[in-house]
C-alpha cells in the first residue's frame, strides 16, 4: 500500500522551455532547471557551481581531462582563474603542454576534421585530436621555449622538485596570458599527477639527453601539499570534466586524510561532473559521484549533479551562465 | 611523400571560446564554430539549421523520438511550427499523445527524480520516465478529453484514415496552443508510422472496446501523402531529433521515389542530427548520415552536421540560437 | 550508525576468472556470474533466460531492434524458433525484409567495411549498414519473390489483413529455412508494429503502383491479438535486443491489459536485455526495466538482467551458453 | 560513374552465425569474423592477438585500465603473464594495489550490487566499485603486508627508485601467485605511470608519515627503461585495456624515440584495443587507433582493431579463445 501520498511525489509541474521568454544563456540554464534530463541537470549546474564559486569558505576544485585546451577551451580555463573562481587545478600533463603550445606559438592548434587520411597527415607530421590539428611544428617551438625557461629558472642540471612547484615556476617566467601564468599569478596550484604521460615529459627527456638535466620529481610531496591546502578550508568542491587521473587523485585525498588522522571533515560537499563516461564498466571515469560517497570521497549530505555531456557544449554554456550571474559580463 | 602542402590542412587556428564576448546564445555558438569537438558541431548546427529553415525552396522535415514533450521541450516545437519554419514532422506516438496530455492536464508532466523506488511508484500510479513522472491519472484525464474530439470529428463508427489524417483532425478541435493544433492550423502534416506503439493506440483500443468505434489506418497511405509532398520541394533537409522510427521513415521516401522512378531529386540536401546512439552497434539509431547516403537517401553533395548531444541541451541551445539569428527574439 | 552487519554486504567473495577451467561458452557464462560489471550480467542472463525458455508456463516474447540479420544474427533466431524457445517474436519491419533477402538471394548481404567512401558505393548501388554491404539488387530480387508469393496467396487485390498475420502468409509459402518459414510453421507470431518503416512497406506500394494492390493493415488488430496470447499464460518474460518500437510494444500490454480490466497478471516476471542505449537521456531505448516497473510493464518482483553490449558479442555467447545448458549442443 | 566494378566491393558473404556448429569459445569467435559489428571486431581480435603473442619478434604491450582486478579479470592476467604471452604491463595503480589486496587477503573484493545506499555502504567503511565491493579492511590488510615487505626490501628509510622497479621488488617478495609476483618471476615489467594516483601511493605516504619513509620516484627513468624495451625488438603490439593514462603512455614512446632520434621504426605494427569510450568527446580513451596513426604511435601499415565493449565480457571470451588456439586448455 502506499504509504505517502501522491502529493509527495508530484510537488512540481515540468514548465516547459519557452525560447520566447530567453534572454540570456543564463535564462536558458535556469529554464532548463524545470525541464527534464540532462537538460535539467545542466540547469542545475549553474546553482551547484555557483554556490561553490562564490563562497569564500570553499575551496573549488577544478579536475581537467580531455583535450579541453586543443578545442579551445583553455581560454574560459583562464577567465574562471583570473576572476578567482577556481583553487586548485588537477590536469593531465596533455592540457598543460598544450597551455604551452598556445602561449608559445599564439595558438598553434588548428581547426581540422575527423574525417581524414591518418596517414597522409602522418606524413605532413600533423598530429590529430578528433577534429582538432596540432602540427608537429608547434610541438618543436614549445620545446624550445619552455627549455629556456628552464635555462632562466634553475641554476643547477639537477633537479628536485614537485611538479606543481615546477609548473609554478614555468608560469611565473611566462609574461603572456595563458593557464600557467594566470595560475602562477593568482598562486593557484596546479596539479598534474600524471605527469610523465605527455609530450611534457617527452621534453623534459630530451633535455636530459641534450642538456644533460636531471629531473625528480617528488608525487607524493604533491599529495601532501594538496591535503595542506584541503585542510585550510572548511567545505570543499569539485568542477570535473571527464574523469581518468585527474579527476580520482582529487577525490583520494579525502581517504588520505582519514587514514593518517589529520581530519574530521569527511569528503567534499559540492560536485558538478561533465561526463561523457557511463557507470556501466565500472570504471572510474564513468562511476557516480554517489559510488564515491562510498568511500568517503564525498560527504553523505553532499549537493552534487553530473550532466552527460561533451565539455565542449557543457562548459562554455556553463561558464557563460556563471559570469552573467556573477554580473562580470 | 606529402602530395599537398601543410597549408592545405592547416588552413584556420582553432579560436579560443572567450567568455568576455559573448552577449547572446548565438554568440556561443558563432564561437564554438571555431572550437573543437561536439562544440563544434553544435556551432555549425546552426548554420545549416538558419540555412535550412530560411529558404522557400527547402522542405524541412522534422523527426522527432525520445521523450521530448515530457522533458519540456514541447514549446519549442511549438515555436517552430507557429513560425513556419518546419514543414513536416514525423513523430513516435509518445510524443503526440504526452501533447495531448498537457494540453488537456495544463501540462501533466511533473518535475521527477531517476533515482526513486519504481515499485512505489507504481503503487501509487506513477509512470516515471527517467527524471520525470507522469501520473496515470494525466493519462486517463487526456483519454477521456480525445474521446470528446473522436465523437465530435466522426459521425460513424468505422473510421477508415490515415494517421496523419486522423492527427490532423484532433489537432483541428483543439482550440488550445499545443503541437497538434498549431500544426493542423499552419497545415503542416504529423507522420506518425508506429502509431501502434503508444498510450494513443491503447486509448483507440478502450474506444474500440467501450464505444464500438472501429478504426483502419492506412499506414501505407501516409508514406504515398509524404512523396507528394517531397515532390513539391526542389530541396529537402532534415532536423533529426534521437532517431528509431521517426528517422528512417523520413529518410526512406527517396530510395521509394527512386524505386517508382517518380523523381530525378536523389535524396535530401540538409541534415541536423542530435544523436546520443553511437554508429558502433549497426543500428539505425546511431548511423551516420554518410551511411545513408549510400543507400541514397541524402544526396552526395549534403551538408549535414551530427552533433553527439543530448536534445535536452542542444535543441533549447539550437533553436534560441536561431531565433535570435532571425530576430525573434 | 551501521544497522545491519558487514557480513550482510559480504556474502560472497568474487571468484575470479579462471580460464584453465573452461571448457565450453557455458562455463564461461557461469564464471562471469561470479566476475562483475557487464561479465557478471551477461553469466546471470543465462539463468533468467534459461528459466524463461525452459518452463511451459512462461510465454517469452522476443523483441527484435537493431539490423540483427544483415549482422549474421537471423540463423540464431532461427535456431530458438526451430526448438520452441521462443513464444512470440516482436520485431522491426528492416530485419523481416533482410530475412527475406537472405532466403531468397542464399545470403543477399555482404563482408564489408565501416570505412568506406560512401558517395562510391552509392554508385554502386550498395546500401552500407555499419560494416556490412547489401547491393540493391538483392532488395530488387527480393522484391519479386515477395510479389510471386502475393500473387499466390491473394486471389483479390484488395487486402484487410493484420501485419502479423500477413507475415505468417508469407511464412506459410517459404519452403526454405528462415525465420518468417519457421515462425510459420511453428506458429510463432511475428509481430512488426511499425511495418510502414521498412523496405517491405515499400516494395508493398510498389505492388500497389505496378500491380493495383491496395493493402489495409489492421495494426490495431495485432495489438488485441497479442493480448489474447499473453492472457493464455501465467507468466511472461521478455527477451530484448536493443529497444525501440518492439520492446515498448511488447511492454505496453501490460498497461492496456490493466486499462481495460481484462487481466490481473501484473506485468512481465522475467527479462533478459541486450542493449547500447544507456538511460540519461530519458529515451524509451536506453530506459531500465525498473523504469518499466513503475509503468506496470514488469511486476515489482520480476527478475531481469540487462547486459550493456553490443547484441552480436553477448547474443551468440549466451544462444550458445542456453544451447549447451539444454544439451541441444 | 563507377570506376570499380561491384565485385570488389562483395567479395564474401556474410556467413549466419550457427551455433549448432558451435563446440568450443574459439569456434564462437571464428565463426563470428564473417558476422557484423563488434561480433565480427572481436572475432578479428583473435586473429590479430594470436598473432601478436605466438611471434617471437614481436614485444606484446598489455596496457590496462578500469578496474579489472576487482571485476575478477587478475586470475586472466596471471595466465598471460604465466605462459610469457605479455612482455610488458602498463598499468593504473588501482590494479596493481587491487591485485595486492587479492594476493594479501585470498579474494579481498566481493559480489556486491550497483544499487544500493551509499551512505550505508560508507557507514560500513565499504567502497563500492560498481557491483563489486571491497571492505577498507581489506585495503587496511594489504597497508600492512606491504609494509613488511618494503622494511624487508629496504635496509635504508631514502628510496630513490623507479616505479617499475619498486613493483618489482615487490613482486619479488610475494610467494603467492599474483600479478606481481608472476610478473617478478618471468621478468615482465610492470609500469605505473600515474603511481601517486591510487591507495597505493597513500600508503606510502602513511608509510612515511609513521616510519619515516622517503619515497623518491624517478618517473622518467621508466620512461627511458620502456625506450630501451622498445629497441630491443623489430615489432611492436598493444592489447589495450580501456584507455587512460596507460594506453597513452604505452604509446608516446614511439614520438619520443623518433623525437631523440633513437630508432628507424615508426610506431607500433599491431593493436587490439577493448574500449567503452567514444571518440566524439575528443579524449584519449576513446581516440581511434587511426588518430594514434598521424602522431607516429602506429605505423601507417599497422594492423589494428578496436573492440566496443566492456573488457568483462571481451577480455575473458578472447582470451579463452586465444588458449583454446594455442592448445593451452
Amino acid at each position: 500500500m502506499p504509504n505517502m501520498p501522491n502529493d509527495d511525489f508530484l510537488t512540481e509541474k515540468i514548465s516547459p522551455f519557452n525560447v520566447y521568454q530567453i534572454k540570456s544563456v543564463e535564462d536558458v540554464l535556469k529554464s532548463l532547471k524545470y525541464c527534464g534530463f540532462q537538460g535539467r541537470n545542466l540547469g542545475k549546474a549553474l546553482d551547484v557551481l555557483y554556490n561553490m564559486v562564490s563562497s569564500k569558505n570553499i575551496l573549488t576544485v577544478l579536475t581537467l581531462s580531455g583535450a579541453m585546451v586543443p578545442a579551445g577551451m583553455g581560454e574560459i580555463i583562464c577567465a574562471l582563474l583570473e576572476r578567482n573562481l577556481i583553487d586548485v587545478i588537477v590536469s593531465t600533463g596533455a592540457n598543460v603542454i598544450h597551455d604551452l603550445v598556445d602561449v608559445f606559438t599564439d595558438v598553434g592548434h588548428y581547426v581540422g576534421n575527423s574525417n581524414v587520411d591518418d596517414n597522409e597527415l602522418y606524413r605532413h607530421r600533423i598530429n590529430r585530436i578528433y577534429d582538432v590539428f596540432l602540427p608537429e611544428e608547434s610541438y618543436l617551438k614549445t620545446e624550445k621555449e619552455i627549455l629556456l625557461i628552464i635555462k632562466k629558472i634553475f641554476q643547477e642540471k639537477s633537479i628536485d622538485i614537485t611538479p606543481s612547484e615546477f609548473l609554478k615556476k614555468l608560469g611565473e617566467n611566462i609574461s603572456k596570458r595563458c593557464i600557467l601564468s594566470i595560475a602562477a599569478k593568482n598562486n593557484i596550484p596546479i596539479f598534474v599527477p600524471a605527469l610523465s604521460d605527455s609530450e611534457l615529459a617527452l621534453d623534459l627527456i630530451v633535455y636530459s639527453l641534450k642538456e644533460d638535466y636531471e629531473f625528480k620529481f617528488d608525487i607524493l610531496g604533491d599529495i601532501m601539499k594538496f591535503g595542506e591546502i584541503i585542510k585550510k578550508f572548511e567545505e570543499h568542491g569539485t568542477l570535473i570534466i571527464g574523469g581518468g587521473v585527474p579527476r580520482n587523485w582529487a577525490q583520494q585525498i579525502f581517504p588520505l586524510l582519514d587514514q593518517i588522522k589529520k581530519m574530521k571533515t569527511k569528503g567534499y560537499k559540492y560536485s558538478v561532473r561533465i561526463h561523457t563516461a557511463t557507470e556501466y564498466d565500472g570504471g572510474l571515469s564513468g562511476c557516480t559521484i554517489s559510488e564515491s560517497k562510498s568511500w568517503g570521497k564525498y560527504s553523505s549530505e553532499s549537493k552534487y549533479v553530473s550532466v552527460w555531456c561533451d565539455a565542449t557544449i557543457a562548459l562554455p554554456i556553463l561558464v557563460t551562465g556563471l559570469f552573467q550571474r556573477l554580473k562580470i559580463i
